[in-house]
Formats: C-alpha cells, sequence, structure tokens
C-alpha cells in the first residue's frame, strides 16, 4: 500500500505546527475535549459498531466500550495535558565558545510521530493530546477491532482542527490492516519515532521491521528482593500491593525473591495474597517454608518456566536466595529492565541494589505499582519503555521531543 | 555465524565496568595510552600488513595508514578523554512527591554499545576510548581492510586490562564478514546501542537490518543561505571556509541558496573559491550573474541532480531564491538535517530561519564546518547523528549514556 500522500501530509503538517503558539496549542486542545464530550452520542454510536462485532466475553471488550464517562474523563484528561507546562523551546544547555559564537540546544518537536495500537479507541485521544501538546503531527495505525470509533474520533479531531485554521492532517488514521502497518515501518525521511503499544508479539513484529527509530515499549518482567535486613510489614504491604493492586500491568510484581535467612517470615510476607487468591509457584525451600501456612489449592511448586515470565494474572514466583549477590543475578538473568524492587532496612544492601540493578526504575522499600507517568508527577503517559535509547520507564511530553543546536555568531570559520 | 558467547561475556564485562570507580576508568584509559605509544611498532607492523594489500593509490590507504605520529595523536587523544569530567551518576532530576518517595533520575552506562565502521583503524583506539570512560563494553566490527591492524590494536588494549584486573571482554573485535555484521545486528538482548560510521550504503544496511537500537550517523547535504540582509564580506568567508576547509566531511557546504536580490553580489561571494578549483552548478540566474567573473572552466548549469547531492568533493550548487520562504521551502526539501546556514544582519529573518529549518544545527553567520564534537567543546566525538531519536548532531560522552529512575520510600504502596 503507498501511503507516500498521507506521509507527507502528515509531515508538512508537523512542520506548521511547530509555528504555533503554546497559548494556541492549548486552546485547540481545550476545543478538542469540548466537541468529544458534545458530541459524545457519535462517538458511542460508533463505538457500538465496534462493539456488535465482538463476543462480549472476550477480555478485549471492555477495553474496547467506551461510555458518556469514559469519555468525560478523556475530556478531562485532554485539559490536564493542556494546562500542563510545554516543554518546547526550553534551553537545555547555552555556551559561548572562545571564538564568540554562542551554541544553544533546544528542545524541538520530532516532526511525525507513529503510534500502532490495539483495542482501546481513548489511546486515539491520548496519543493526539500529547502529540498536538509538544507539536509533532501524529500518524495513528488501531486495532481492527476499534475501526469504527477510532474513525469517530479522528474525525470529530480533523474537524475542530480544521475549523480552528490547522491542518487537519495533524492527525491521520492509517486503515486497519497489516499493509498500513508495514507502511508505517517503512517510512523512513517521514515519520521521525515509532511508538508501538500492545501485547509482545505486536512488539516484536515492529522491532523486527521496522526501518525508522522506535521506541520498545511494555513486558514487564519484575521481582521484588526481600533482604536479609527486610522490615515484615513493610514487605507484606509492598509485595500484595505490587502483585494484587493491577495484575494485568506491566509494572505488576512477577517473582519474590526472599533471603534464605528470612523464610520463617515467607507466611507472614505472603498472608495477605491468600484471599486474594494468588497461586504461588514456589521453589524447594520457600514451599516448605509456606506449606500449612499459605492455602494448599494456592500453592504449587516452581518449574524453570515460573521464573522471567510475565504473569498478567494472580500468579507469583517464589524463590530463595543465600545472599544479595544471589539474588541480584537472577535478577540480572530474568528481568526485562523495568521495575525492580528491594525491601531492606540495611542501607548498604539498598546502595548495592540501586547501583546494580539495570532497570527503568530501581526501587527501595516502595511497591513497583508506581512505575506510572501520572504516580511520577510527569501529568501524562504515552507508555513505558523498556529500551534504553532515548527514553527509559515513564515516557511524557519531555520524551516527545528531540532538540536542535542553534549556533550564532558574526562571521566565524574554522581554521 | 554463533557470536552469542561474544555478546554473552560483552554483557558481563559491561556490567562489571558499572562498579569500576571514575579514578580507576580514568587510570586505566592512561595505562592504554602509554602501551599504544610504548608498543607502537608491533601496531605498525599489523598495518603494514593491511596497507601490502591495497593499492597505495585507493582513496582509503591514507586512512588505513598508520604512522608513530598518528599512533602518538590517539594515544594524546586518549589521554585528554581520560581527563574529561565523566557524566555517569549525574542526578538528572531530583523529585519529592506527595506521599514521600522520592524519586531520582540518575545518569548510567547503556551497558554494551556496537560499533561498526570502515578502513580507519584509529577508530578502535576511538571508540574503545569513549565507551570504556563512560562504562560500556564495546563490541568492534571493523573493515576487512584494516582487521591486522584492529586485530593488534584490540589485542593490545585487553592485555592492558587484563594486566588491570579488568575483563578483556570490555572490547570484543569481531570477525570481519558480512555474517559478524548480521549476528551483531540482531544481538538483541545483549547489545543495548548500534552505531555504524562509514559510507552512506553502510548505513542504509544497518538501518534497514538492525533489530536493535541504533542510532544513524553520516550524510550531510548542507545549504548555506544569503539573505537578502547578508554580508558579503562575512558570507564570503563563511561560504569558502564551509566549502573547502575539507571537502571530504559531512558538514560541507553543498548549496549555496542566494536571495535573487543579491545575485550582484554572487561574484564577490564566490570570488575566493575559484582559485580553489570549486566547480559551480548554477541555475540560470546565478549562471548569468557568475558569467565573466567566474572562471568559465570551472561554471557549469544546475541540473535536478545538483541539488540534494553531497558531493564531498570540490563542487558546489548554486541557485537562487526569491524569499526567505522559498529558500526554507529549498532546505525542507533537499537537506538530510545536518547543518544549514543562514547569512544575514537581519535579526527578524535569523529568527525565522531558526525556527523553521529542522536540522541538528542550525547557523546564523557562522560556517557549518563548525559541526564537530571538539568544535562544540564536547571534548571528544563518537560520530553525528542525523536522527533526532536519543541524540542529534556531534554526539560525545553524554551521548553514550542512559538513564534510570531511583525510587527511594518506607513502605509507600499505590491506592
Amino acid at each position: 500500500m503507498n501511503l507516500n500522500t498521507e506521509f507527507e501530509q502528515a509531515r508538512e503538517a508537523g512542520r506548521k505546527l511547530n509555528m504555533l503558539s503554546k497559548e494556541r496549542i492549548d486552546a485547540v486542545l481545550r476545543a478538542v475535549a469540548d466537541e468529544a464530550e458534545a458530541r459524545s452520542e457519535e462517538i458511542l454510536e460508533a463505538n457500538r459498531q465496534d462493539l456488535e462485532r465482538m463476543d462480549p466475553a472476550n477480555p478485549m471488550y471492555d477495553r474496547l466500550k467506551l461510555t458518556v464517562e469514559r469519555i468525560a474523563d478523556i475530556a478531562s484528561d485532554m485539559r490536564n495535558v493542556a494546562a500542563l507546562p510545554s516543554p518546547l523551546g526550553e534551553v537545555l544547555s547555552r555556551t559561548t565558545r572562545p571564538n564568540g559564537m554562542v551554541i544553544e540546544k533546544v528542545r524541538v518537536p520530532f516532526g511525525v510521530v507513529g503510534v500502532i495500537y490495539e483495542a482501546r479507541p481513548n489511546v486515539s485521544f491520548d496519543v493526539f493530546g500529547l502529540c498536538f501538546k509538544t507539536a509533532n503531527a501524529c500518524v495513528l495505525k488501531g486495532g481492527h477491532d476499534a475501526q469504527c470509533s477510532n474513525e469517530a474520533i479522528v474525525g470529530l479531531i480533523r474537524g475542530v482542527l480544521d475549523r480552528e485554521g490547522i491542518d487537519p492532517a495533524s492527525v491521520t488514521l492509517l486503515p486497519a490492516d497489516r499493509e498500513a502497518t508495514a507502511a508505517l515501518l517503512g517510512a523512513q525521511g517521514y515519520v521521525d519515532l515509532l511508538i508501538p503499544r500492545g501485547s509482545s508479539s505486536l512488539i516484536r513484529y515492529v522491532r523486527e521491521n521496522a526501518r525508522i527509530p522506535m521506541i520498545e515499549t511494555g513486558a514487564g518482567i519484575c521481582h521484588t528482593y526481600f533482604d536479609r535486613a527486610g522490615d515484615t510489614e513493610k514487605g507484606a504491604r509492598i509485595i500484595c500491593n505490587a502483585k494484587t493492586r493491577r495484575v494485568s500491568v506491566c509494572n505488576a510484581l512477577d517473582c519474590l525473591i526472599i533471603h534464605s535467612d528470612r523464610l520463617s517470615d515467607l507466611p507472614a510476607l505472603c498472608e495477605p495474597m491468600a484471599e486474594r487468591n494468588v497461586i504461588i509457584y514456589a521453589n524447594t525451600r520457600a514451599y516448605e517454608a509456606l506449606k500449612g501456612h499459605y492455602p494448599e489449592r494456592l500453592l504449587e511448586h516452581a518449574t524453570e518456566e515460573s521464573f522471567g515470565t510475565e504473569f498478567l494474572d494472580y500468579k507469583m514466583a517464589v524463590r530463595t536466595a543465600d545472599s544479595l549477590e544471589e539474588a541480584l543475578e537472577h535478577i540480572a538473568r530474568y528481568s526485562s529492565g523495568h521495575s525492580e524492587a528491594i525491601v531492606t532496612e540495611d542501607v548498604e544492601a539498598a546502595r548495592v541494589f540501586r547501583a546494580r540493578v539495570d532497570a527503568a526504575c530501581v526501587y527501595v522499600n516502595v511497591s513497583t505499582a508506581f512505575t506510572d507517568g501520572a504516580q511520577f508527577g510527569f501529568g501524562a503517559e504515552i507508555g513505558i519503555s523498556t529500551q534504553k535509547l532515548h527514553a527509559r520507564g515513564p515516557m511524557a511530553l519531555a520524551e516527545l521531543t528531540s532538540y536542535k543546536y542553534l549556533i550564532t555568531g558574526d562571521g566565524q570559520t574554522r581554521a
């Protein structure tokens, strides 16, 4: 499929967005929020067409479904984004060289951001809001299941843009087919950044086929290490929160590592999870420690597959470690580099853990459930990066910008 | 080819480097510099084997060739890198959240950096120096033509590392064949960042085949726009410097755009280039303006191919524009986003040019020849990025780092 016309128009729209004032950008975001609420019935009608094609028993059904309340939340989120400070134009550094020329490093938009996602139509609003706030045009490739909803949403946004005198190509919805994805992955020279959001198979497909810069988001295989010097009460709270607050999210706990000197505290650490029916896959020593203290129907022996698995369910692996070193080795081997935590009152153990663990977010005595743009105080989030290039961990407005160098002088030449 | 053992060892070495103190890193860099000078004869002997296989008339011959003086320069560069401040551990931000947890964003190494390059053996020393300074292990894939030299250099470095008690896998030289390149491009989970340095065909190959994050370097199609309000004397100096200082580099001028009101100044602007035998490809109006003023043997009519070409030679395109807007459109169409300049005394024209031009380095009344890490005061350079993700323009030590978030609390959980 040749989508070069669409990509070219997006690039051109991005160039024009870069010239808008911040006040104008925020006013347009508020206008879109108002329009979404005023015309929510149209969006819901389109959404119903999508819902009719899906089995209500499908776990995606709830993600696909919009309601008046959800649209009000979406509009409220967009007004919040409008109210956030813009990172654009920030002077990141400024130096005067010996020859008198001044070098400024200034934040600028990427230009065009492509986002590939699945069945959540609210993502169309979210991505537009964050990209528009940072003066990036966006090219959206949503899931086939949500195409009617996405068409209604993007049509509504483009209508507002047009009315406001802004190029509607600032947001483009691609057809919901594989050919469009392939075209987007190869849109070299048009799309400056690609962010896939969704299942690990989608992310893998993008990684293997993209010819343009991308940011990997997604898989979180998260550990919490209860150290020899861990506080049992804090540990029980942190572990239960990280595991059960929401099991379907990437920051949820997958594997508890407990120092073998503290095995007698394992029943207390796991106790809050019994009433939430969390199935525990324990290695031999942990199994012995839990036996008789944790419901038998929820206690199983760990196998090799229990480790390095993102459960996204009321399931958790537990293993023992004879030392901090052994815990660090396990984490280095199985972590996806997302969120890792230690529970300890030992300052030196915390220092070593913070230094040695290679992950986007490294926690000391805090639940990994906080890995989230809003919780970090960013006011928004476009995804959680699991790569190290450009952005790591929760990504918000600043991560949707690049920079350029502005060099000013009065005739300097190089010897 | 299965190089997973090498990649695994590099990853392990990178983890250990991250634990070294800055003082220790700098001492090892100085030891490598000393060893390179002390054993320069061994390196030169290996280099002679490479040179014997190459026709001395080949333009690559000079790039391949090492001498005692070049090795002294390499050693001096490495001592300079040792003397630079390390970016590691820098706290990029620190916030305390309402629940009392503290979030710090701290610079950390990538882990393993892969670099693919061609016939310059000095790159082996340079890349090792910059990667080691930032506690990254490096995996090098050099050109076949330089393999003997590279083996001698990497062997020497690994000898020093071993003696200093540091894992020699901190630097790994891959075989100089296509299979090794393919393995490196697919080293997902082992290599955190890939930087290709060399011809545009090499860069294109990497872009199309890499499954790990990469930074594009290279092609510079650079313009200088002489505005209606340009100063002729400054313009003549800047244009000649940008074109002729070194024609083989990516920041060299490829196309001069002149405001049509200033056509009568074109002969003066081009005059210094006549004695350097620069061939000018001029559009019709520029040709008419130069005719009789610029040597006929050096003056040709521009064709469509004259624009958007990186000449890397004593050749330059010249075209007229009736407005700043027209010049900006030409640049947006043909620029590679590397370095672009305006010559003007008009503050408003400079403001518009700086805001509108989408390039890594945007110059006002300065030669584009300054796009270079050393000239920017970075003290070093690993390449010049032409992409917008992570790094743009000259890249040095900070660009060889990522970051992680360290979150500290006393039992916080998320509601």
